[in-house]
């Protein structure tokens, strides 16, 4: 036995039907609340043109997308040499790739078809991503997202409308007390002017968003390698020990765009607060930095209360992603649901409910040929009623028949022999009881319907 | 503007909300049908080794699968000359593909979970394919395919009950009067043997698969550049002028596995035609070859009778895929719905049904900040019911947020200003009738749940 054959690619997985049941679960409940919020699905091709993808998600970004291999003799139209670099012959020899995420091809979507597109556009999109990264738990090379935008409007509303939209959902999948973190770009922008670093923005905003890990100690230390200077150090500081928004706005003053950054956040928040969240607790985090380069206003990030798996959801403002794409001026607000993560936490706390499986109803047994054609008919009527049936396909063992309807969950076993074909009745054993009765086919529909 | 920057690549597609409403249907009414017979879900990666893929196709297959580059410095572990060619160096650059169906990965996750699964194995599998074809009408480079196989039995019973899943998708999906062709890999071993042409089995069969746009006369003189006798075609003609099942077995006396095609095929055919189709017609086809090498016995193919498109859905039994993964003697067969064309007889026939778009219901008119604030708890509270509720996010001018709620099909228009908030009343339009009309909040609630 090759055993090399039978695997799959590290970080990828296949779903058995009980996950995929568990999956769906999710799927439908977040799609539900999608829908119920006012938007409107979308899909977008698994492959992108690299052009379109490649300098949205920085260099770490971009050396974890999958590229593909172009058709045919794709060496045809290369030119290369001994001491050719795989970078350089990669633009030659790869013209498409795996999308990243569903923003960038959102934001591709809304420039290419924005003629036809009614503003404010309301979209839902959930759909695989792919990324090179490293596997680990709750990380994956292949995984699910679930985005919500709103393009076309810069009204603080949509923030209020999709920190509601998060409540609805982890409420509706019973994760209650989730903890959606909010932060503001512009605060960031504020403390950065005010620490006079305005030129080392990304370096600094990278190390935030590892400050959890790191550590506020650690973070100083690494900014002071990298040269940062003592006093935009310590003002850092004071700004990273705040811990609500008037002391915070007391700091601020000084700075034009971090003031703005506040009062967005200030009135996001206080909406939030006025219209009362089901379970979800909204929490102001000056540290929240969010790694992608494309936010510019409110971000969020959701994260379980109860299991550490990192965060399970996240979004924000961008101002001028589809700009890239040739369409200017139109500001856009997102959240996405990392529906892996999600699915590990319910699973960890045991929340997905009872009885998931809707499974099949009612299996006939098979006892040989001339019995199996009897019950055809009877199957497809039963079938033509909505009632899951199955049927077992060839006469094994009683004891292998009934194990499989057993192992599959199904409710009800028909047994039609020779006596059944006789007296016209049929016989249904109801497998968690063990009662075995006879029935008419009426008497069997109104049992099991 | 860079327009080219915003394309996506050759044979894919975005999806809009109206379309994806549609191939929503087209997807739950399968689903419904699969899980009404017994099936259950699971889904494979994107992905597989390339190993999993190759081979399995045919050499036209090899070439159409698109391969994933290796991930970081690929070319380090790479030899190549000035001569290399793409062939030679994919193997080093490449350990991944895009799946090419969904039938080869599902044999290697049955080999993979042999332990885990329950045979007989019914399972359904509903996910996108990619092939490197060039595109055209109907075909495309990422498709979607639905998928119900059931391995590990030979009955025969698994084909009748394939022909009437068929039967029952196209009927729920108004698709009426569609062909199953049937035949047999059987009757064409068979024929091939009495052709004494057994040693070209792949080459004829091939052809054969063609016939349809080749016609008879092209097909013979292919078959005799190709250095047929003129005794073997003189007999394929025979054979391919023969209309039914009675006649073919007097010309297929002399060949025990052709025999035993039409034994098989009898037997099946009887059965649906005495439990009876709803609405599809099953019809012998001796000339149906499908191309796949896999087949071994029964093999299905599904035509529109209103629209040419080609087939719509196709399968047949497979007694020994799973043994290229190394679990022998595990018979399969399976049937595969090809849903973009499905979606295209539909569009062609106008089949599918109004009001296919769920859409939002209610939408609150914006008329500014204090307006909002009073609005939020309320649509809260209609959402938490389950009505769909969308909230204009900022105050434009009236006409352009009736416009909105008119493109997006929204029935009513909620206007909650001034006067309602001193009232508590509710000013709602029916955009339809374009009556207005004030209501309290449970007096709109009983109008529009």
């Amino acid at each position: 036995m090759n055993k090399k054959k039978s695997n799959i690619p590290k970080g990828t997985r296949d779903f058995n039907s009980d996950v995929m049941c568990k999956r769906n679960f999710i799927f439908q409940t977040i799609k539900s609340s999608f829908e119920c919020f006012g938007y409107s699905p979308i899909e977008t091709p698994a492959m992108e043109n690299i052009s379109t993808l490649s300098g949205k998600y920085g260099d770490e970004g971009d050396r974890l997308i999958f590229k593909i291999l172009n058709s045919g003799d794709y060496l045809s139209k290369a030119t290369f040499s001994d001491q050719i670099e795989s970078k350089s012959l990669t633009k030659q020899i790869s013209e498409k790739a795996l999308r990243y995420d569903l923003t960038v091809p959102f934001a591709r979507f809304v420039a290419q078809n924005r003629n036809d597109i009614i503003f404010p556009f309301k979209r839902y999109q959930m759909q695989n991503v792919w990324r090179a990264d490293k596997p680990q738990k709750g990380r994956y090379r292949e995984f699910f997202q679930c985005d919500a935008d709103i393009v076309g409007t810069k009204s603080l509303l949509c923030e209020i409308e999709l920190i509601q939209l998060y409540d609805d959902v982890f409420t509706k999948l019973n994760i209650s007390g989730v903890k959606i973190c909010i932060n503001n770009r512009k605060i960031l922008s504020g403390i950065i002017e005010l620490m006079n670093a305005t030129d080392r923005f990304d370096e600094i905003v990278i190390l935030l968003d590892k400050i959890e890990t790191l550590g506020q100690e650690n973070l100083y230390n690494l900014l002071k390698e990298k040269g940062l200077a003592k006093d935009s150090i310590s003002k850092l500081n004071d700004f990273l020990n705040v811990s609500n928004l008037e002391d915070l706005s007391k700091l601020m003053q000084s700075s034009k765009i971090g003031m703005q950054g506040i009062n967005e956040l200030s009135y996001v928040y206080n909406a939030v607060n006025n219209v009362k969240l089901k379970t979800a607790v909204l929490q102001f985090d000056v540290s929240l930095a969010r790694g992608l380069d494309y936010y510019t206003g409110c971000i969020l990030e959701v994260k379980s209360s109860a299991v550490s798996i990192g965060s399970i959801g996240g979004g924000g403002r961008y101002d001028d992603l589809t700009s890239i794409f040739g369409l200017n001026d139109v500001s856009g607000v997102g959240i996405s649901f990392g529906v892996d993560r999600i699915y590990l936490v319910m699973e960890e706390l045991s929340l997905f409910p009872k009885n998931i499986t809707d499974s099949t109803k009612l299996m006939f047994v098979n006892f040989g040929e001339k019995e199996s054609l009897y019950c055809l008919p009877i199957i497809k009527q039963l079938r033509d009623s909505g009632v899951k049936v199955d049927f077992y396909p060839s006469s094994d063992k009683m004891k292998k028949q009934f194990n499989y309807a057993d192992k599959k969950g199904i409710k009800y076993v028909a047994l039609v022999g020779e006596d059944e074909i006789l007296s016209g009745l049929l016989t249904v054993k109801d497998m968690q009881t063990g009662n075995q009765e006879k029935y008419t086919f009426d008497e069997l529909m109104k049992k099991i319907i």
